[in-house]
């Protein structure tokens, strides 16, 4: 497969982008319009990701728990802008066990709504508050354009969901969520004031005996980071994929000509694979058969393996090995290490590669993100790239800049000064639509 | 919550289940018929049951995935014993993004199929074989009668799936997967030789050049086993949850009369907690207001944490606690320990009342399993426990005796001779049902 060779990103970006999602095994597409398979390899990746942000969350006080896919169709209509948000994507169940159903089922596009309407039970007091709460599941929302990890009918996700006895603290878990948060960045989170609350009468007895509307919150970061992974960090050669992330950190290829040198060199390679793992280093040995070392170092190039170990009879014979990395292509990403330090070697390039693709994803993002002062300047700044613009808070001002630009309202950065870094410039301090006092800079930009 | 009794198991064994399910927050029923929402200490369960068995599972080769949960139904009828097993269970999705949609979805009752569909695409030769596939998700299945836990709409599972290229190979990875997973027992596999294999066209080219169909396994435990967790170890007082699958193994509740007591005592118990949580023990600190030590005790023993740390100032003072073993309750199941070797103490403890807890079990079942020769004893035996008998093989036989028992055939255990111990009676060597020459001896039970 790697044999053929990928469009370049400047050819066509968007076939870029497919063509390296099957190839690299990450997803491929299901039989139903819209929906995916996450391969082992791309699920791999997700449950990295689920591992990193999962100990964060418990860390912070959230418990997992597990809501039902199935919810009456009548819930998401008691909630106004949830109704209208979902309701032209609803997959809508209408047999069950060979029968009609007398009310249909959806399945569920978000979990508010079912929650909701639980809370309303287990909730009495201010002493069952906060109540912090996480899934990992599935939702499924239809979905005109799909494409692998970015927009399909079924995603993978995790939904946060918060409920506090006051805005306050409501505001500042979501703050304390999302603060240091690299990853969390490409989620979204929602403060939902008392809307959800009193909807479903989700309501505490205060401390004096008065019953209070709950203040709730939700977040979620879906497989939608995948595909930004993907897009943020391959190359012309593929993916490149993030140390703490990858699947295997580090591929071991054994090179040699004849039986004899092949039996020392995977003795040799087994030693070096069985060192890394002691080591916590997720590492894989290629012993396929019938494929040259050089088609091995391109396919694992393809697939993104931050760190190759080079093994050949001369690398044995010296006691070393040539380490290549995948974020330096050629001669200047590789360095020679001695067997004796070989573990420790590799975890510190590891490091290095980690931070090093950190860096230049955020001088990235700060390159292609523009202080737009004027609704001139945002026009221009989302034909390629976002715009950091003061924004009044009205849903007014955001729909009317949706409808004239397709641009849309993607985050409120809670550090703005982080956006653009020193030097981005300061803030108009007017809304960039109406020019009324900006309640902060918001940024703007099409959807993928 | 605690303060109103569970009916004994003996007064009413369905209601002190359901209660208990209820009481203990394992799980509450959803609004839709028939679905389950598994609350935060449930879900902690079920993530220790999923901890265990995925490292199992990543340790044999088996790679996690994903695939989706909406299969086209014509999918379903492409295998004879598929359609019939599962087409009066189906939920069906008929309307997607307003519009009724061409051909029907079904949500997945199992996977079988559309793995089947792309095992045809991503399999071509034996260098692809074996493929060793696991992936943790939720199914639906319409049932009629429901039971949390037990028997619901929507379960949670992990469903593995295995293809081979030789008879002799699909039938040895099941037997290691099953061999000594004592978990695994409450767990269900099936060798379906290449029944799929010929349905979805799932071929390989072998090594002289000639294309054969693989054979295929699969195999599954879901939430179900909770319920056998429930049911087997717990007693009149509630939960008996085991040690290493428990939310929390140790909890501790502080005892005092007065604020100096109290600040004194809580210092000491963070300690404690501290020095537990650093042997990778997992506990909580009951600091609930308003609740007494043994309204806490209570509380606690029905939701089945192994081990209670009672600490009051008179401990604290001789620089001791006193430990409860759940397993044991009264004086019996109390140890005094020092405070210099508590998480020593705390870890040899937890061992105890694992092992406890398993030769209980074992001996349970065994004393309920009946060396049923004949077909009358095999009668007899199901009327309040499990008949392990003689069996041709055929499906005839198991079909008869379900009609006129209502006792379904529910395994062939792998290790025979386990089944009943020493000194459990030899086999009869004949079918129970056509004394023809068995084949092997099965477990036959009405299901609860």
């Amino acid at each position: 497969m790697a044999e053929e060779k990928l469009p370049t990103r400047a050819q066509d970006f968007s076939e870029w982008y497919n063509q390296l999602v099957l190839k690299a095994q990450l997803a491929d597409y299901a039989p139903v319009r819209g929906c995916m398979i996450v391969r082992p390899y791309g699920w791999a990746l997700w449950e990295n990701i689920q591992g990193a942000l999962d100990r964060r969350f418990k860390a912070t006080g959230h418990q997992n728990v597990a809501f039902p896919l199935l919810i009456p169709k009548s819930f998401i209509e008691k909630e106004k802008h949830h109704v209208e948000g979902f309701s032209p994507e609803l997959a809508v169940v209408t047999i069950g066990g060979g029968e009609e159903l007398a009310e249909p089922l959806i399945l569920r596009p978000t979990s508010e709504t079912i929650i909701g309407h639980m809370w309303s039970k287990w909730i009495q007091s201010y002493r069952d508050l906060p109540v912090l709460m996480n899934q990992w599941n599935s939702v499924v929302r239809w979905e005109l354009r799909t494409k692998l990890f970015l927009r399909t009918l079924e995603f993978y996700w995790q939904e946060g969901h918060t409920a506090h006895a006051t805005q306050q603290e409501a505001e500042d878990s979501i703050e304390a969520m999302m603060g240091d948060g690299k990853a969390l960045q490409a989620g979204t989170s929602h403060f939902l004031g008392q809307n959800f609350a009193q909807a479903f009468e989700v309501k505490y007895l205060d401390q004096t005996g008065v019953q209070q509307h709950c203040w709730t919150t939700s977040w979620g970061l879906s497989t939608r980071f995948i595909g930004a992974i993907i897009m943020v960090h391959g190359d012309d050669q593929g993916l490149v994929l993030p140390p703490k992330l990858a699947p295997y950190q580090v591929v071991i290829v054994p090179i040699f000509k004849n039986d004899e040198e092949k039996a020392s060199v995977l003795a040799v390679a087994k030693d070096i694979k069985a060192q890394l793992v002691k080591a916590n280093i997720r590492v894989t040995l290629d012993e396929r058969e019938g494929q040259s070392p050089g088609w091995k170092f391109n396919d694992w190039e393809m697939r993104g393996v931050p760190l190759r170990v080079e093994l050949g009879p001369k690398d044995v014979a010296k006691q070393s090995a040539v380490l290549a990395r995948r974020d330096r292509p050629g001669k200047e990403g590789k360095v020679f290490a001695s067997m004796a330090d070989l573990p420790a070697t590799v975890e510190k390039l590891l490091a290095e590669i980690q931070d090093s693709l950190y860096a230049k994803a955020l001088a990235f993002r700060r390159s292609n993100t523009h202080n737009a002062q004027t609704y001139d300047e945002l026009k221009k700044a989302v034909e390629n790239g976002f715009a950091f613009s003061g924004w009044c808070g009205s849903g007014d001002c955001e729909g009317k800049i949706k409808e004239e630009t397709r641009a849309t309202m993607r985050c409120i950065p809670l550090d703005q000064e982080a956006v653009l870094g020193s030097g981005g410039g300061a803030a108009s301090g007017k809304c960039v639509y109406c020019a009324q006092p900006a309640k902060s800079r918001a940024i703007f930009a099409r959807a993928y």
